[in-house]
């Protein structure tokens, strides 16, 4: 089984190379992520392409980093729900009334997965994010997502998730971005306990994405085994 | 000059009743704010459609809630600043480095607007956004955006946005989301020191939606002649 993510966050290719890509990746990797510029870029015509492609086994991400008022948030991703895509990113600081709540529940009825952001990879996170963790904190006990996002160019965000998750007895998966072109080497976050990392450029930029993917998975091997 | 910013947040309209309401309205609003379910409803040939309508003296906002790494957003938003619009709303929270701080350079490239949100009108903003708030006050004094969005529905923070602002001596509007369904009275939020009212569904659902603006335009006035 994969720990592999691949965020497929390039805007120069066209929508056949990513079904391309897809086709030939899906059987190595766990899941794939899409964010907004790939909407902005493909449009809703692109995700009903890709969406062709959709195997319910893996996880099929929307990530649009959603904080807004749930009636925005469950009109943004009802087409891509219908689509088939199961699993979307939402801001743990956009709070729980009125919105995270909702959207949880809407999320739950059709058989798809919330994925909270515990922090992020980049230095402003830690200006802001980093400083209101506790109160992040609290929101994720009361969600309870399927998972959360935790940056691997700061590991000990992730170990601090970790342990937040173990001391309330509560089950989520984390999924950790910032490797390679963002800094951190493949590996680092399972190391430090996430259960998947999220990779882009490193393999949507290889001239060969297939080799590169099959390398990752055999450093991720070798981590768990001595882990 | 009109402090209506019309939020066109129904996805059950054609884009040619948009059209319509946009040529009608047109003359008696300050501008237009398109959210992220308009997007996922119309697409980007949507907002190409509505684009042959921009007109540079009015307001034309993106609100997709930009909360992410710089690349992401301004790849995000690229297409809809070659388009036209030129005004972009983002998350305070997200921070500077690696993300805010480059997102407003390229908008200030573009000739386009940056928009940050200080609060927000759902219930879920008092327990995170708003008990963060000295740390979003930092990122905002740093970033000095053109605009600032706190909610009508609690009107006190517009007042500590207004506050704020006047202490640090920079000059930033305000917009104020939260006007009719969302509970606020057209006008409470211009009382407390906003600049625009950001209504949506009041107007957009309103079967005589020019009859319904010329009446919050009087509301408006009245509030700034006593005020």
């Amino acid at each position: 089984m994969s720990r592999i993510i691949v965020a497929l966050d390039r805007v120069d290719k066209s929508i056949d190379w990513y079904k391309e890509l897809i086709s030939n990746t899906q059987e190595y990797v766990a899941g794939y992520k899409f964010g907004l510029p790939f909407l902005t870029r493909y449009g809703i015509r692109g995700f009903k392409e890709i969406s062709r492609l959709i195997n319910e086994e893996k996880l099929w991400i929307i990530d649009f980093k959603l904080a807004d008022i749930s009636y925005v948030m469950t009109k943004s991703v009802e087409p891509f729900v219908k689509m088939g895509f199961n699993a979307f990113i939402a801001h743990s600081f956009i709070g729980r009334h009125g919105s995270l709540r909702e959207l949880k529940e809407y999320l739950l009825e059709n058989n798809s997965k919330l994925i909270l952001i515990y922090t992020m990879s980049h230095q402003g996170a830690i200006d802001v994010l980093d400083k209101s963790i506790s109160i992040i904190e609290e929101v994720i006990a009361d969600i309870r997502p399927w998972g959360l996002v935790a940056p691997a160019t700061r590991p000990e965000m992730i170990k601090r998730a970790k342990n937040f998750l173990h001391k309330n007895g509560i089950e989520i998966r984390i999924l950790s971005p910032g490797i390679g072109y963002q800094g951190a080497e493949p590996g680092k976050a399972i190391q430090y306990g996430a259960d998947y990392e999220i990779i882009g450029r490193l393999i949507t930029y290889s001239p060969d994405p297939i080799l590169r993917i099959k390398e990752i998975n055999c450093i991720h091997e070798k981590v768990v085994r001595s882990g």
